[in-house]
């Protein structure tokens, strides 16, 4: 038997379990996890310290070993996150509906753990605590498969929340790591119908994809954002500075930053120019098309691809359009359904744009950069989804909950 | 371009009209779908006439052309279903939450269409009608494949309810029919990331586990029930044999109906043989266990495979177990998840299977023939969801949707 399929069989074997906690019991098994990674603070750190030192024989860029890092600083916040978790309210038992039939069958909708999710990342070893507090919290046994450059720090951690968790009532084997560095193990969790209930990726957009077109268990799609924000001919001027600097520059690594900035023509003619200078002083590279760079003589031609790029990065397109029509047709060509903004005070044309546009966020007057769990009040997100099935948006516990109908009856039979 | 993605292409272009039609709109259209279809039933049941006689050369069994064919009576009960599903409420704008966020954004969640469903099934033309009904009254458009041996009358209803459209609100090409009786236009569908939202496969358990295991596009796996019913020590004899009788021959053909009959060893020991002579009065084969066949000598010895097979028939499983860890056990082992009933009279029993079986349905003291989208009093049913995501057990209007997150702000910005 191969370690993915052992492993998520032992996990398997505690959704029982795991579905019958009491909140009470799932939440001291986070503070006692979080109290167990402070303790061995200094043995994660050494185990960190292999991993950097094979990044840094292997050439691994200084940005991303700054993501892999760990320190009693970073270890202390990643610990404070499962006391956050621990705090905040359980899905779990929710009654989502009750049902009483003319029959006198009595049907309850409760909120029920999905079983075994899988999670597929990146060299973040802060995901690996984070996911395991978020589905066990849910009462879900988790899978965890990260980076192999993170192999040693997410081993270490791992075996301390085994070590905590044999204290509380949550199963350790709730809990599984898999060690296999090679691909293959990924593409065996993507295929295990039957005992995995669903993989999230969190990570890239080439790791999503490989994910999404490959696997045969259910997946929810998180990620990719290319967001736009359109300056409507009326946008108050500061207002559509603010939030155009926030949108891209805030920043720009993340999938909820701006892409591309729409601007109607009146607004343009008027406005642009100092909005250009402003994205200028913040070190933002502008990629124009033909009005725009007229009016912009520093930024460069913008090309098709360029619309269609996520760059996570300082650089931003700039299309100059006719109509609200004109932007509404730009972002069904090229939006990624993630956010889309429209700064206007037309107030019907704010009305079309949030009911036209199919995204999972669509804002009037405020910044993208605010689609996020946190910001959003849900105290807590495991990713923001870009499918449209199970979650769309944000993801907040509920997210990783299913549901079950209960049914009492007297004898009924159907006729 | 291919007929599948030309004509998924024309679905798509017709999503941002349809979320924005009012729940008027969407109802008269259905009625006058159904006006369609009885004024042309003729012309449909001449075009069903073909694939009858297609069906009779090919040598199709009777019971799959009694399936397949049409007459005015089932043309006419069609278009009921039409106008039940226009009475129905709409759930689309409905407001899931609403957020209101110290720094003055103002978070509404609301529902809105999946955007285009696709639909595989098998040689019932009614589904042509009914899955096209439900998906228009969400506001989805509709891509349908139907078995190439009821093409004909496919082709005939897909005119018809064109011809209807064409004078409503509702774009006739929300609406479209893959005509390519070739597997590839299955295949095809199946990894239509980015024009398709979901697939929804109606129909047995091959064309469903071939959907589940090649779909790249998002998938509602819908279908197979292994049930189960437990008859436990302290079961009542006239109710245990009324629910067990129901369970499994009121409609043995259907996902719903009992498979396995787990009775606790003290009830066999009085009732079984009097439950037995019930199952052969109505000609159902028992398969047993050689406890179950030392007191009921007609009954065949049982197979492992047989307790992982869904008969859809008069045949049942019997097994006598000691316990209801017991019956637990074996549930968790064979069941699909779909729906698992516990007869007794002991509270405590009860509680605890209604806890601990993982189904999308649990029963106490009734049939689990009730696991139905009419019987739980949806108006509608689109199938019975045996996953954990998005939707579990039977499906009403509510999941053929999605939602989105509108924000207001006033100019808000990240710090």
């Amino acid at each position: 038997m191969s370690e993915v399929v052992n492993k998520t069989t032992l996990a398997k074997a505690t959704t029982g379990v795991l579905a019958s906690l009491t909140t009470g019991q799932k939440n001291e098994a986070l503070l006692v996890m979080a109290a167990a990674l402070r303790a061995e603070a200094d043995y994660i750190i050494a185990a960190n310290a292999e991993d950097l030192e094979r990044g840094r024989l292997n050439g691994t860029p200084e940005s991303m070993l700054d993501r892999l890092a760990l320190d009693t600083g970073r270890i202390d916040s990643i610990a404070e996150g499962l006391q956050q978790i621990a705090v905040l309210p359980d899905p779990i038992g929710d009654h989502l509906e009750t049902i009483e039939r003319p029959n006198g069958l009595f049907i309850e909708k409760v909120r029920v753990p999905l079983g075994v999710i899988g999670i597929i990342y990146e060299a973040r070893p802060n995901v690996t605590v984070d996911a395991a507090g978020l589905c066990l919290k849910t009462g879900n046994a988790v899978v965890l498969r990260g980076g192999s450059s993170a192999l040693s720090s997410n081993r270490a951690i791992a075996e301390v929340l085994h070590r905590a968790l044999a204290g509380t009532a949550v199963p350790p084997d709730a809990l599984q790591l898999i060690e296999d560095p090679n691909r293959s193990s990924v593409d065996e969790m993507l295929k295990l119908n039957g005992l995995l209930d669903v993989i999230i990726p969190r990570g890239g957009s080439s790791l999503i994809q490989n994910v999404v077109l490959n696997a045969t268990v259910p997946v929810i799609e998180t990620g990719a954002g290319v967001c736009h924000t359109y300056l409507d001919a009326s946008a108050e001027p500061g207002m559509a500075q603010r939030i155009s600097l926030n949108a891209k520059a805030q920043r720009p690594s993340v999938c909820n930053s701006m892409e591309t900035l729409l601007v109607h023509r009146d607004f343009a003619a008027t406005h642009l120019l100092a909005l250009a200078e402003a994205f200028r002083d913040v070190r933002v590279e502008l990629r124009g098309c033909p009005d725009t760079t007229a009016l912009v003589p520093w930024a460069l031609p913008v090309t098709p691809q360029d619309f269609a790029t996520e760059y996570n990065d300082y650089i931003l397109n700039v299309k100059i359009v006719d109509t609200l029509e004109a932007a509404l047709g730009h972002i069904a060509e090229f939006s990624t359904k993630h956010s889309e903004c429209i700064v206007t005070e037309d107030a019907a044309n704010a009305a079309r744009f949030l009911q036209e546009v199919d995204a999972a966020a669509v804002y009037h007057n405020a910044s993208t950069r605010f689609t996020d769990g946190f910001e959003f009040g849900f105290g807590a997100e495991i990713g923001i989804s870009t499918q449209k099935l199970h979650a769309r948006g944000p993801m907040g516990l509920p997210a990783l909950t299913s549901c079950k109908y209960i049914i009492h009856g007297s004898g009924q039979i159907r006729g």
